[in-house]
């Protein structure tokens, strides 16, 4: 298989597990062959720099043409008094909106070595495996007006979601439950929003389409206790975009494995763009410390998602949870008994098992 | 001190643990020479079945003449299909604005033998004593438009603030913190929304006028995370309305006592509205068995916030610790060698002590 993957790298710690990555999907190239080639662009601060914008045009150009883009992460202090066209998160929105990437899925599932560096009590996020399905092109983040008025007096931000957008996000999800455990919970506020009683009309809609998946309603402050008093509840999670980011990253941080976890935001031509859930974690940048695993996994998903390749998907994940089990791991987490080891000696540990 | 309440206990448990708080009013009106008048209305279900309506004008009457108001829960799967103007939820609502509580604060502190029952670990969530300042009255959850166009191919919704409705709940966040541990975490949402913003320079506008308090600024998808692995962070959180139910639902199951939560909505006259975080647990109404716990610290919030009777607000607090420390609580919590009481036993255990 013959397959051009864009690399943003990004800020950070970005720059560092990106090249974690490339060798990872290079040993895989060799070892099924198959021919993935990289082409290398700017996002975020680090194209602030070059080229005084977060997102230039070469860059979106070229993930356009690819077929699939892996991102490191974007930002860092040194940008974060910028005025908001000019700060690093706005090239992240920007690449979302120009490529349609609507779909964001998050899997969130514990390693059974690192459960000691959960917050949670082991017995109450034991076996949770979820996945989050979040909106990403719609709601409150793109919609307008967004504005000041009356002088600075009022201002106002608008929710908006058309019919399409919704179908599109529940379809997504009730799909992914229907290749996972069979259960979806729909999380809205239909107590208070017209959108969400629009959300929660079209999964009732749609529900007939899917009769193997059962399906919930939660309120999203409901979400947000449930997800810490019972994480295991839950298999497949669909919501809109902002209730998606709150839950998505409460969620992340249950299994103590923040450091682990992947992410796809796909559109509806296959394209992906795939990322570590973690920042860029500039307090750690440069030191080689980095934990490269999630983008390690991400380009797994990648494999999965946007090329079909089962095989070689799976094969990255036996190597991250062999190596777990032989009790390597990154500064950020714990093993009993363990070996601690930066970027580069995980990546290669995870390229010999492959 | 001569004193008109009204009560609204609602639905569900509602009635049962308005009686509680009563008894608990009656016997420090007698203990401390003040005279509590009481008049009883309905609102949520119970309005519903009565009126036909969630709110009555009566009992918006009452409540505008009321030096302070205690409400119980509302909601019922009884009303569950019912049209939105027809539905508990939508007194609860209404009664806020009418009366204009703009500021709803839910301190959340762990009971020490309390805290097994908690889903974190206990070395996670010890220490934690925290105050969310909710913004209640404003944003998303008034702003219109919030409709359905275009023949229902579109849904929008508004969030909406004034100036001067963001400034008012900055300053009473601010005195907040004055009266505790002196630190304000303001979350938003800035890197998104043009409210947030606005939100987050009228923060640093009103620092000065409050050297005293050590300001943060936290993006809600990191206050999600680090309520969670980190809740001894914080002392006081402003945010506005929507992120404020998230968020202190959220916070309200980490230290294993949802059953023992208050809160206050205040308006500015200081006419104020007491009620328990939990709701009206329709699967156990009527059994004798709810924690009368969370709305008799209601009213003991009420004794301080509205009527300034420290002395009597304190006795209350220290009666709950008491029995709880004597090993007493009701079927929702677990101590370690306790006893199990019911709502009555519970409330007497309470009255007693004063
Ligand atoms: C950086 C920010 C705009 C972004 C978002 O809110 O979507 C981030 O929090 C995320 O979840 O990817
Ligand atoms: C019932 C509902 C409308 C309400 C809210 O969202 O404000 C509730 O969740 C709360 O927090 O008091």
């Amino acid at each position: 298989m013959k397959k051009q993957i864009v690399l943003l790298p990004g800020d950070g710690i970005g720059k560092e597990v990106m090249n974690s990555a490339k060798e990872v999907l290079t040993a895989i190239a060799e070892e099924y062959n198959h021919s993935f080639s990289f082409e290398t662009h700017e996002i975020g601060g680090a194209a602030i720099d070059q080229y005084g914008t977060p997102l230039p045009e070469t860059t979106v150009d070229a993930c356009k043409q690819a077929d699939a883009v892996l991102l490191g992460a974007v930002g860092g202090p040194k940008w974060d008094n910028n005025p908001s066209q000019l700060r690093p998160e706005r090239g992240l929105l920007g690449i979302r909106k120009a490529l349609d990437l609507y779909a964001n899925l998050r899997p969130i599932k514990g390693f059974k070595n690192l459960l000691p560096a959960s917050p949670l009590k082991e017995e109450v996020v034991c076996g949770s495996d979820l996945l989050i399905v979040r909106e990403l092109t719609g709601g409150i983040y793109f919609g307008s007006p967004s504005e000041r008025r009356e002088n600075g007096q009022v201002v106002v931000d608008t929710l908006s979601y058309t019919r399409q957008e919704i179908e599109r996000i529940i379809d997504k999800a009730f799909q992914a439950a229907q290749g996972r455990r069979g259960r979806l919970t729909s999380v809205d506020k239909a107590n208070v929003l017209e959108s969400s009683k629009m959300w929660r009309e079209i999964v009732e809609e749609k529900k007939a389409q899917y009769p193997d998946v059962a399906v919930e309603h939660l309120l999203v402050d409901a979400a947000a206790m449930k997800l810490i008093t019972n994480p295991s509840h839950f298999d497949v999670i669909v919501t809109e975009n902002m209730f998606g980011d709150i839950l998505s990253d409460e969620a992340s941080v249950l299994t103590g494995s923040l450091g682990m976890l992947p992410s796809a935001s796909l559109n509806e031509a296959g394209v992906g763009l795939y990322e570590p859930v973690h920042g860029s974690a500039p307090d750690i940048a440069g030191k080689g410390i980095a934990n490269p695993t999630a983008m390690i996994l991400s380009a797994a998903l990648m494999l999965r998602y946007s090329f079909g390749l089962e095989d070689e998907a799976k094969i990255i994940e036996d190597a991250v949870q062999s190596v777990l089990d032989a009790g390597y791991h990154t500064a950020d987490l714990r093993i009993a008994g363990g070996f601690q080891v930066g970027t580069a000696e995980m990546t290669k540990l995870i390229v010999d098992y492959i």
